[in-house]
């Protein structure tokens, strides 16, 4: 739309975006879990991560820009048991999203 | 899928969440902009927030689950321009999304 006609359409395929780390399959409670996502040649989108539990959301996430094409997620879960963890670029969900991460 | 049978089926009414906080429409540069979003009486999903500015997406986001049906938002932004944000509960926006954020 015209009202944000400074940034970039988007123009992306999902399909490109790679994730790696501990994060996307274990997880201990009240400690920080941790990965990384690149969408180096995957065009230009808006990465939306989510997460939900047996009980519930998680109870914090972060997404960091740590540069060009590249994010750093933390979280933190309170209950024990297997969270479905959702990456998203732009409508598509990346390959292997949903995950299914083990917190203990 | 059977892989995340512990967790709740997903059936929700994102028109019913709401949102406030100034960082809906403004933000200053390296400095945290927060919002609070009200899920209750939109059913069960997950909160997606996303944000993107004319050089790229905001630098840091975090989104805590403040308990039930209540969580906030806090982000850093490091551009001055019309940042757009998008707030989404599952697949719908909510009312109101994408936000037009000034950041100065």
């Amino acid at each position: 739309t015209t009202k944000f006609s400074g940034i970039q359409r988007f123009s992306s395929d999902a399909s490109k975006v790679t994730c790696k780390g501990n994060g996307l399959q274990n997880a201990f409670r009240n400690k920080q879990s941790t990965f990384t996502v690149d969408t180096t040649g995957a065009g230009n989108n808006i990465l939306y991560i989510g997460m939900m539990g047996p009980k519930g959301p998680c109870e914090e996430l972060t997404v960091k820009h740590e540069g060009t094409n590249r994010y750093s997620v933390n979280y933190i879960v309170k209950e024990i048991g297997t969270y479905m963890l959702i990456v998203r670029w732009g409508d598509q969900d990346i390959p292997g999203s949903p995950f299914s991460v083990e917190c203990q």
